[in-house]
């Protein structure tokens, strides 16, 4: 299992408020199966690298059907074959 | 088109030059056929999303199959659907 | 004030487990006296932008002292004008 | 020498077009001094840490003297102390 967390940030909103566009886009998140947990600046998600990336691209979609004419989507996804990773494992810096 | 900047760093290498683990990620980008131009600090792509990180999964793929224990994997997708996002349009800070 | 999550990532450290280097990391975010929050992929903290970047230049001091050669810092600070932003406020995608 | 990239977003903005607040952090960055390359996806800069630490601060004031009611600063570092990094240098995956 690899862990990512997964950010996304709607541009051009009149309000700097965001939380309505979010707000689908956790919906798809919980929707997964994924195995997740809400952090402050961004969403963890545990899995495979290939379903964390399809879940990306159910997020994209579900933001811009939200309304947001711009996002900015920010990924990071730390996966290794040593061991096996995961949410409660990498608390840490 | 989306445009995003990819970029990956292998954990655990003995020396911190790490420049032959990517050379197969580099081939993977040039593989995919997508626009691409590379940055000090990653690599710049242009494309629909959904080639994107299909191409995301293949360079993951690569990193590992070139020795890569651990891979740390940063990618940021700028999408808008007002006007199309290019690389040349998007030389800014 | 803002919130903002750090990273740190030491290249080239022969065993892709690098709790050692990070270890040092935390105490200088605990010593810093700004609230943190230590999640999967980072750790969280909250303070004045200003407090948050001095942070950075002693955690990064801290890892080359640790001794890592090469480390990989990423930061990502939300900050808005118009209210506070908080570690607990911010639990979200 | 580190090198890093810097990429700022201002949210709430009511057009996704967020240039004009780009502008006056740019001069920021001209004015700095340090050595920097615009890139798709953000600002490349070459300097020591505290430096490049200092100009996202200065970055951080233009922003929000520019109107930005929010705004999230992306920063990456990629420092090493066995070889001087630099711009040139880095231009790769």
């Amino acid at each position: 299992m690899a862990v990512a967390e997964l950010c996304l940030f709607p541009l051009g909103t009149e309000s700097p408020s965001v939380g309505e566009y979010l707000k689908p886009v956790l919906k798809v998140i919980e929707d997964s199966g994924l195995k997740y947990q809400l952090c402050p600046m961004g969403t963890v998600v545990e899995g495979p690298v290939e379903e964390i990336l399809e879940l990306v691209k159910l997020c994209h979609e579900a933001i811009l059907k939200a309304g947001a004419k711009r996002v900015v989507i920010s990924l990071r996804i730390d996966d290794r074959t040593d061991k096996e990773l995961t949410i409660e494992g990498k608390v840490r810096i």
